[in-house]
């Protein structure tokens, strides 16, 4: 008897969540500016959430995934350009040794990463990454690295879009290269994925307009970087940002600090903090990437929601028990 | 006796369109790509649609909207300017004497531009376009600039959203200036809005993260530069663009210009052609504003709907019979 018992019940949105002061913390705000009654009501139109990409949706240990992609890239390249073998800092490429690259400084990695990313078509460079993205693997996990994003914020992700968010993906990686993949996998369209930027040309080709990638930023989504890409893609400010690194600071800010005493729209700022070297990695002062030191430290302050990765999660990556 | 008949039939998408070749082009479109069981079906998400503003959207004569404003904001300016007495182009603009300003050439209207738009924050920019439309009126009608805006394509805009397509602007003005009143006006929430672009800094002001304006484009979006705006924030192709002049030829070829045998998506480019000296203006080859030249010659070979506005609307503005 009591058939009925709990059917009413609405099924957990959250299930990779431990229950606990963050789980309840994320669906309070969510219950609070969906709630037409409520103080704190946002229209469905202003409930912008935007999150950065490497760290905060899928793992970027020990090497950014796109470094993966662009080192590979290079060698694909290599047969049209003998010359790479005698210079620097391809030639660090092409022999595989990742400390001599790392030596030639920023320079040297941005004239690979531009190197890699621009001189072809649009619709050549989807290729190229399409291809990576079938054959490469994370060299600790042998998993495809499409596969190494977190199962939490994914459920994180499909409750806000069922709770009519739009999300938005703001990252210091490629905005070309994510889009590839971010539909597929996490469910952001390519407009809404925000990245750092190369320009690019038109050119009509075999009758073709076709558009060809530039070696010439227009946007560095990081940082303050990360406000400005905002405001240039999206035109309003967020009510809910995500990120994990101090490249995320500024957009925490920018979406979460009062602007003045008529500005009480509920805001939330969250950050994933990798303390899980058992199940993913644990770092932040101290790491070459996704350095998380001020944020950390400002966060109190800011009222932001430090997501514990080994305490908040159950699990980290798709289909793990 | 027979109460219900025609109850079953829908509501006309578009009555003010004269029934005739142009609206059966557009109804036939849109019927193809939502028709699950039609060979042209296109899926919700890539339902993209691209339309420019000024003279496609809203009137451009005798003066694009956007520089009205300029100049009025260069007015409001004038006196934390006073050395702009003496100064050229300003001295022009605040004598009101558009003849010598326009004798300045493009780079003295660049700046006049760039004055206007930039060295204030994002949210007094704000500011200053909500007053400027609350109180300019058009010096041929008498009208808010914002009531000068098509009724044939606000339904047409409307008729698109409610067959699942994402309608864009994309357009040579300031995107900026554009999504003040885009959304309250067409539709069209300020992230899906694409124009021209001034760089912006994030600066911490009295604790607060502030977007400030800078006098520099980063992207000038009009001919070659829609492509490559629609690559920079929507990531992908459009299957329906409308514009009005040489400045669109790009977007509708990249729109509709069939890249290979397998790329049998039905395309629609669609051309807004002003033949109305009556009710609007009559204007094509030789105007200042909005030339519509090379894309009138090539809409027949490249197959684009030309909207012949006197014969196929019934009504121009808003609450005209
Ligand atoms: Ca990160
Ligand atoms: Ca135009």
């Amino acid at each position: 008897w009591l058939p009925s018992a709990g059917a009413g019940a609405a099924p957990d949105p959250l299930p990779s969540w431990v229950a606990g002061a963050s789980k309840s913390a994320i669906v309070q705000f969510v219950t609070t500016v969906t709630d037409a009654g409520s103080d704190g009501f946002v229209p469905p139109a202003e409930r912008i959430a935007t999150f950065d990409n490497d760290g905060t949706l899928w793992s970027e240990q020990p090497l950014y995934f796109q470094g993966y992609f662009a080192l590979q890239q290079i060698r694909d390249m290599a047969p049209d350009h003998p010359e790479w073998k005698e210079r620097e800092p391809y030639r660090s490429v092409l022999a595989n040794d990742l400390p001599a690259l790392l030596a030639h400084g920023k320079a040297g990695l941005m004239e690979v990463l531009l190197t890699a990313h621009s001189g072809m078509t649009a619709d050549e460079f989807v290729a190229s990454v399409a291809r990576w993205r079938e054959k490469a693997r994370h060299p600790g996990t042998g998993k495809p690295f499409t596969q190494m994003v977190y199962q939490p914020m994914l459920e994180l992700l499909d409750y806000l879009r069922d709770n009519d968010f739009k999300v938005y993906i703001v990252s210091g990686g490629g905005v070309d290269f994510m889009r590839v993949f971010a539909e597929e996998v996490y469910g952001v369209p390519p407009e809404q994925v925000v990245g750092s930027t190369l320009d690019a040309t038109l050119e009509m080709r075999d009758g073709i307009p076709t558009i060809v990638k530039a070696p010439k930023l227009v946007l560095i989504d990081d940082k303050a970087g990360k406000p400005v890409g905002i405001y240039r893609h999206i035109g309003r400010r967020p009510i809910l940002a995500g990120g994990n690194s101090d490249g995320d600071l500024q957009m925490l800010e920018y979406t979460t600090v009062q602007r003045s005493g008529a500005d009480t729209t509920p805001r939330l700022g969250l950050i994933v903090h990798h303390t899980d070297a058992e199940r993913e990695y644990a770092y932040d002062r101290d790491s070459h990437m996704g350095r998380l030191d001020k944020a950390l430290d400002v966060a109190p302050e800011r009222g932001w929601l430090v997501v514990d990765m080994k305490r908040d999660w159950k699990r980290v990556y798709p289909g793990e028990q």
